[in-house]
């Protein structure tokens, strides 16, 4: 019978992700906003609170929640530093303001309220009885006050009683022993703002020589960063950087047998030079590639490498370790397959091994080894091909050391499997946004990722491109597609990445017809880029991510709105503040054949504005304003041009009133 | 890093309430049909199992679960018994069953398999040795097919390899340590039939008689049960049968001061003659009162009586035990007051009070007085006014020796309090139906109750009338009102009920305009009715409840879908059975003033009916039969004739191929 007295009851909280048991996710200084139904029997008034703490301190803070109506509360508090923290509730009967309001009621009745004034008086001194220090003594006053006697009369006495001030700090000191506790810490993991708002550019090391044929090196990575840079990209991403394996290594093109001056595939990880914690000799050293980190930090950019856990057939880890992979009867060693399909160059771990905890452990260190040389941003290959509670164990550990860690998810399969991933503690995950190009299909996947649950703990980062996608819209949409998918990207999410050059260069040619394979892939050979060509997207590239950099709104995800347009060929959108101080709208032509045109409907409440009176737009991709007034405007998007526009609201526009005379 | 090696994930359980804090609710013989997200990391196939236990047993049954797509998982098992039933999920990687599927692709593809007999009768070995008995013979006898040797050639073993039925058979013994337990036992509430179905009769015991101005008395109560039982009804509820207080009692009409020869109001209970465990004297004795539970149940009725935890200021609790009263600081009892409203013929009990373990086992002590002496049904005022734990404590007390008894919510408040307290326990609750009287509102209301999680626990109990409650749509729509009204209670609603004779004799005038309180209510008065007045609704009711007994469509919530009719005023909806043998269509006329008419559109594909062949309808208020075909139909209602249509959907028509010509 403990907790039975209790009579307030606190249920459906949110957020609240699996009763508690995974985190949400905030960035420091994000508000975490809580609601809950708070309820008791009865008619009497409750008293609920918000309570806070980070990991590191046992003290609670508290803020006093608002009810919503509908026996819904809301409370909110703004994360503080990069950590976990948590959250939870209590509530409790507000005996003195429901005793206050009882006795208004009965004021305005013209009842008699002697006796109730001194039972105002009793509640008051039992919380006094409770306080401390100067609430105390304030409170003792107050239950004086209450009472008639010499120097006071009853008028007096109700003056006093109606306080609320004084009333609420009475219910500041209930009987705890009656107060309701939710009776669950929910958790928090608070990162560092790059975890929501991150800029991301993946590059091949090898292909950066400039001089076709000679096999790129860290120090031919540093001289393109000014390049980059230029782009505005705040997150380098390399694929992996260790010795690649020569057993079974793949050609050109994905052949089955390769050529001996072939490169192979940087994800057949593991050779006799080393593995996991090795540098491909052709690319240079370890203390090489430390000196690329800083080079890549003093550019203002942040590095990312990628962690692929499998291995070329002739790793170390297979003769050293023969225990973390699955031996086939035959005595070889199981190679990753997906009948029918054969991947011969790649071993996979065997985690369900009786020797997991050494291959955990390994799996750990390696992660390891490359944050004491400086790496933060840790891109995982495949990680639903692992189990989920490996991932849930590394990252909580990685984190323990590193706290500024970011681990990005590249799982593409199953909705369900990369929620549980995104749970289980990657800070960002890769999407559909590849195959989502009509207007439907984004308008409904991104209602799923912004306006769901799902938001609390999955950060999506919208790639256009990558070393394995070329999707069709590329393939056949041309220079149109490219820009209308990198305004995409960039704008429905604060994070997104591109795979470049090949991406500003509108690289568009599959292997073969209803393949996503580049030809000529840079997984399998040494490409040489022109990044001078006139051709070039770096200029439009470099002013969206400049407007991504100058505008808040472009930096969250759960703030964005969709619009309606009488065309389904043009989608529209939007993203604020929360203040609505700043708003950004976004209408973009899918169609790279036809200039499309339409009219945009703007919920003009939501965003703060009159119908009735003028507001000013910006479009910042060509740098036109415009005056409009009312709900609907007219747009029309050349695709030849530039098939978006990106436009600041302004709601005040400029009239006689601010023209001064004199000046 | 116990649970850490499991690889699959179970997750989004559906039902479970409040993370299992509470049970969902069913009737003996009910499904419970539980979903949820069964995943794992890779490509592997999954093995899931519903199990499923009575609370007196250790021993968990268990069914195997189907995979729904999207990584959803559906099973169902069928309560067998009232009590408590708990049901929980177990997964694992269907290591077989994996293997068989990539076995046949490579076959597909051509490739060489031998190894992979070698892994598949490997795999077969290790799961005869989980295994015991005929199964462990059966599958080492599998593992031996899978091994070419001198009486079996590879095609043989390919052969054996496929087998479906013993692949499962190796995948129901896995290695249980790497088995996902859910590690939650979600709780049902399994109780008798009546708390589903069951359609209740209230009625006055005082004004029982007949005979102008007489008391009634238990023994009148008897010679009505015939009345009763021939409407249909199957629960007879009574007011408080216990001494009325003398202290403050209210006159006719709730008049504040009570004339001598007044009998005050039921529900202020206590006096000089006895509390909670005594017989009003002019009503009978205690022994009269069980003559009377069991002349009713010799009806095929049940009795109900009025659980209300509330004193009149002479009950005897009141001078044995202030302590359970709140005391004001003037030394008077607290009487209940809603300022500026004020109660005083009944004081509330403190539940806040020190002394409260004595006061609820007292309420308990009550229930089971009742219980003991063979009521089982339990209608509860004001529930809302006591704590949530009290009535989680006294029901699951009560049923601990009573495993049939139901309990009634009488609380009319703010919906998450009327969920909160069935969900602690309350078997059936009274809704808001009285005020849901356009067809968006009962649209909307119904929708949320039979739609969403709330049909897992509360049951809704529908009322046109109450003696509280006459709804301005009685007060004004006259007999066609009545009529539509209890034919949507009857149908909306598996369980429903009337305060008679009010109701079947169209009892309509309230006590001032704007008020929905009778005039001259029973509540404060001795009524005589004249049941026999041919304008008696009585033969309407009986056909309405002989209706529902014939049709288990009608005595579940859970099955109701409305249907589009152009119309605002005609509101059309079904119910069916699970496997759609038995439809139920029901159209009601929402209009007390005008005949409507409009077209009802039909799911015929929902229906298991076709739009090419015509089927029967059967309208069992009018006894009509019609021929209709595709998905459209006219109706026209008559509000003075009869209001309602409620059909039965006959998908079979006798054709010409029916026709025997030589018979």
């Amino acid at each position: 019978m403990t907790r039975i007295r209790q009579r307030v009851v606190i249920e459906n909280v949110k957020p609240e992700i699996d009763g508690g048991r995974f985190p949400v996710k905030r960035t420091v200084g994000q508000t975490v906003r809580v609601e809950a139904d708070i309820h008791t029997d009865g008619h009497d008034l409750i008293a609920a609170f918000l309570m806070f703490r980070e990991s590191d301190t046992e003290t609670w803070s508290e803020t006093q929640m608002i009810a919503l109506g509908n026996d819904r509360w809301a409370g909110a508090f703004r994360t503080a530093s990069v950590g976990r923290t948590f959250y939870t509730l209590q509530a409790w009967v507000a005996r003195f303001l429901s005793w206050q309001r009882n006795f208004s009621k009965k004021l305005e009745a013209g009842q008699e309220i002697s006796v109730d004034l001194q039972v105002g008086a009793l509640l008051a001194e039992e919380a006094a009885k409770r306080a401390r220090g100067v609430d105390r003594r304030k409170l003792l006053a107050f239950a004086r006050s209450l009472r008639p006697g010499e120097a006071r009369g009853v008028p007096e006495c109700v003056t006093a009683a109606l306080d609320e001030v004084l009333g609420a700090l009475a219910d500041r000191y209930p009987d705890r022993s009656l107060a309701t506790g939710y009776g669950r810490e929910l958790p928090v993991v608070v990162d560092r703002e790059t975890a929501r708002f991150s800029t991301w550019y993946e590059l091949f090391p090898r292909s950066c020589s400039k001089e076709p044929g000679r096999h790129g090196t860290f120090n031919d990575v540093a001289k393109c960063l000014p390049y980059v840079a230029s782009m505005g990209f705040d997150v380098l991403y390399l694929p992996p950087i260790h010795p690649i394996g020569r057993t079974n290594r793949k050609g050109r093109n994905n052949a089955a047998v390769a050529l001996p001056e072939d490169v192979g595939s940087p994800w057949a990880i593991g050779a006799a030079e080393g593995g996991h914690k090795a540098v491909h000799p052709q690319l240079g050293t370890v203390e090489q590639f430390e000196d690329l980190v800083r080079s890549v930090r003093d550019h203002g950019i942040e590095i990312a490498i990628d962690i692929a856990f499998q291995c070329a057939p002739d790793h170390p880890y297979v003769m050293e370790h023969p225990e973390w992979f699955r031996m086939r009867p035959d005595g070889t060693v199981q190679y990753a397959e997906n009948p029918p399909k054969k991947y011969e160059d790649i071993l996979p771990f065997d985690f369900d091994t009786p020797r997991w905890r050494e291959l955990w452990e390994e799996m750990k260190s390696v992660v390891l080894f490359w944050a004491v040389r400086g790496v933060r941003i840790f891109r995982v290959d495949n990680p639903h091909t692992k189990p989920f509670a490996f991932w849930e164990w590394l990252i909580a550990e990685i984190k323990q050391e590193h706290p500024d860690a970011i681990f990005l998810a590249e799982a593409f399969t199953r909705p369900k499997v990369m929620y549980r991933l995104a749970k289980a503690g990657f800070t960002q995950s890769y999407t559909y946004f590849a195959w989502r190009n009509t207007k439907p299909e984004i308008e409904a996947y991104f209602r799923d990722l912004t306006q769901t649950e799902i938001r609390e703990y999955f950060r999506p980062n919208l790639w256009p491109n990558t070393p394995d996608i070329l999707t069709e819209q590329l393939q056949y949409g041309g220079r149109p597609a490219f820009m209308a998918r990198l305004v995409l990207a960039a704008t429905l999410g604060a994070s997104y990445g591109i795979y470049g050059p090949a991406f500003e260069l509108c690289e568009h040619t599959a292997i073969a017809p209803g393949k996503e394979e580049y030809l000529d892939s840079e997984k399998y050979e040494i490409r040489t880029w022109d990044t001078d060509r006139p051709d070039s997207l770096r200029e439009f590239i470099a002013l969206v991510n400049r407007i991504r950099r100058e505008s808040p709104p472009l930096q969250a995800d759960d703030n964005l709105r969709f619009h309606t347009v009488e065309n389904d060929q043009l989608i529209a959108y939007s993203k604020s503040t929360e203040d609505r101080s700043d708003i950004i709208l976004v209408v973009v032509n899918l169609d790279p054949r036809h200039t499309q045109s339409g009219w945009v409907e703007l919920p003009l409440e939501e965003f703060g504005l009159d119908s009735a009176v003028p507001f000013q737009g910006h479009d910042l991709l060509s740098g036109a304003r415009f005056l409009w007034q009312g709900r609907r405007f007219y747009v029309e998007l050349d695709p030849f041009a530039v098939p978006a526009h990106i436009i600041r609201l302004r709601r005040r526009v400029r009239t006689e009133k601010d023209f001064d005379y004199f000046m």
